[in-house]
């Protein structure tokens, strides 16, 4: 029999090593600067919560994928997952606490026991954005914004973002009679992207009939003729399809922000854009990599009538949002395809080579004064030949290696560049200093 | 019949508020920001395992703590209750894949079913940092460098580091002749400062004799005498007792290390610490708060000889380590009861009030400005009356409120203080931006 347990993670999980985990917090850390900078909070729940609040009335898909049982106090819990229904539930429990328009992001893990053929974790980040207790055409239009000065910024790219109104498609279904059945509607041209014209007619066919299934098809696409319509023609369009109404004034003052603001280059109105979940109630986006769009969107979202609604006695004052999901997994996967994705295996681009053991302290003196110019600055804690340094140095991707004084640590460096295999000698902190910050700039 | 669901959390989790979650983030990004700088890098592991891998040999407390269940696919499994086991099992699998001296950091979430009555929590975030594949007193060293940098830095006030070789300790008692039992006699003396001189001395009595019992208490009381005792002079101390030795060797140079480095002062050689734990073999550490030492201990750790003994079939090449963890729940506490926790309700401490909704983009590309000029801007979403406005922003915590020109958001500006309810009028963009630079400065 082994005397030792076999080290392996669950299907559908992942190990982070170092250079994945740098790039993905490299990526995180720069959406919160730009959460932060518009204002956003941060907010923080449990991950495991009573299995009551996290299925609420569901059940059905969620309720197969959740990891559910009975703690030591025999309670009925389950693990997260995903952030919005948590946050449902913070709203209710804390709204006296809180201060509207609430801004809130929450990055976090969640958890779901899907099918891992397609690729899918059981383990992955949300990165949840929502502005919470504003109607207000600005509250649509800020997380507009900040999707586009954050999403291309990250992705290093040109990125689209679909946006259409979820009201106005209702009212183009209800002039064809067919309002009550418009979630069924709306979850079949979520697919169209991915089943395609045809097939989408078909099912439609189905559901209401082949002359309004065409007319379906004509308006979501209405957007997409050769060369493009722009937003305003597209509004144009859409509104004399649907009727004048509130929803297409709604879209035209967005409209009117994104170009005051100079962000409507990016910016789409797309009818084909609905979001199957089905508790959207107004404008809807997802957004693109221009280079690469056959990934998916790489963030979603909506506006939603009545968050807490499950949680709350009180139904006469409903809290309305507007939020977003940035898919950190997807985004990640795309610029690795795009060759854009900065592999970087340390923090610091620099060690001390150790060469004498009994220099410990002043090595460790010397690294500090580096680090106190804003350098990371790591020490080598093993007395070996330079040559198994220099390859140490190397395979941890350091581009430098600070070679003291064996005799006097405290005395003048050598500075060795690792990728060009020179030595500088005889440099003072100072100057090394010098040669560092430069290589930090560029 | 409720026809909602009452919102609640489980007992010993906790929602995080804005202002909480900000407090916490502000430590854990400086403790990052340190780390990084020795070149530690952050690596993440699944919050669920299988449960054959976090319980390994164990049981006993552990696994009455743990959460533990069936996953739908029948598999036992099970959330992680530290960092250290994950670990353990993580360098077993990727041993290949990485560079030793192996310098990791890991912040993350862990849980355990614990008696909440002692003010535990049942989910809380662990922070540790080890150095992985190195017997030198460097590394030892190392950490006591990194604790008695950052944990000042983060406290706003003096740490005391207290450290011990448990391998000096044992050579003591295999003078005595008690080794057989240093690992119930560890244990005991690790309750010292919970239960006192008596009652310790009474349990060890019980164990290994009266005479004996005072004599492994005199031990540890060795750097206890009235005025403290240097390093150096415990040091001479605690050798004469255990006898010259490898282990008093090791501290000497580290004390050597501490000296040249300038760190020497924060850290007392105290052969009172011994960690509980019995998978510690040469060093160990403990930290206190200079002004509030009755909270325990806000940093500990220590060496141990094998990791990855319980996961890796090959019993040669063990992996040596020294790794500390920091209490941020504890330090956070420590630092509310000294009234040193700065709270902020946001990162943003200006917003731009609405004064026309339609100027909604204009708005928005003036705080695009702010922004670029590095400071975070909020920007309120609702044409309300400006005492209205004026009550939020206050509530919010902000400092200073912007409100632009009724009939041409992009002329001049008002910027009111709002603790000095006072405005200032006429104000460029430019100027505007140089007084709140000069304030996010002070």
């Amino acid at each position: 029999m082994s005397d030792y347990i076999e080290p392996r993670i669950l299907k559908g999980f992942r190990d982070f090593l170092p250079a994945a985990e740098i790039t993905r917090r490299n990526l995180v850390e720069k959406i919160e600067v730009s959460f932060r900078s518009y204002g956003f909070v941060p907010i923080d729940t449990p991950a495991l919560e009573y299995a009551e609040i996290l299925l609420g009335k569901g059940g059905g898909e969620t309720e197969k994928q959740i990891y559910r049982f009975k703690d030591n106090g025999d309670r009925d819990v389950a693990l997260r997952f995903d952030l919005t229904v948590p946050f449902a539930r913070f709203l209710a429990e804390h709204r006296e606490e809180l201060h509207f328009p609430f801004k809130r992001y929450h990055i976090a893990k969640v958890w779901r026991g899907e099918n891992t053929q397609r690729g899918r974790y059981r383990e992955f980040t949300q990165c949840d954005f929502d502005i919470i207790g504003s109607d207000s055409a600005a509250s649509d239009f800020e997380i507009i914004h900040i999707m586009s000065k954050t999403l291309p910024a990250i992705a290093g790219g040109k990125v689209i973002i679909r946006i259409n109104h979820r009201g106005l498609f209702n009212r183009f279904l209800s002039r064809l009679g067919l309002l009550e059945v418009s979630v069924d509607i709306l979850r079949t041209v979520d697919k169209l992207a991915k089943i395609g014209q045809e097939k989408t007619l078909a099912l439609l066919s189905l559901l209401v009939g082949d002359s309004k299934a065409k007319d379906i098809l004509d308006f979501i696409g209405l957007s997409q003729i050769p060369g493009g319509r722009s937003f305003s023609e597209t509004l144009v369009a859409i509104t004399a399809a649907a009727g004048p109404c509130p929803e297409s004034e709604h879209l035209g003052l967005i409209h009117s922000f994104m170009v005051d603001s100079g962000v409507a280059d990016s910016v789409v109105l797309d009818p084909s854009i609905t979001r199957g979940l089905d508790y959207y109630t107004g404008i809807v986006f997802e957004s693109f990599l221009a280079e690469l769009p056959d990934i998916g969107s790489i963030c979603s979202g909506g506006r939603y009538d009545n968050l807490v609604g499950l949680y709350s006695a009180d139904k006469r004052s409903p809290l309305r949002g507007v939020g977003t999901s940035i898919g950190i997994d997807r985004l990640i996967a795309g610029l690795e395809a795009l060759g854009r994705l900065q592999i970087e295996q340390s923090y610091a681009f620099i060690a001390i080579a150790c060469i004498k053991e009994a220099a410990g302290g002043a090595y460790q003196a010397l690294a500090e004064k580096i680090r106190l110019a804003g350098i990371p600055c790591e020490v080598f804690m093993e007395e070996e030949k330079l040559t198994k340094q220099f390859q140490l140095a190397e395979k941890k991707g350091f581009r430098w290696l600070i070679i003291p004084d064996g005799e006097n640590p405290a005395g003048t460096l050598t500075l060795r560049d690792l990728s060009k295999r020179e030595n500088r000698e005889g440099l003072s902190l100072k100057e090394l200093i010098g040669i560092l910050s430069c290589d930090t700039v560029n």
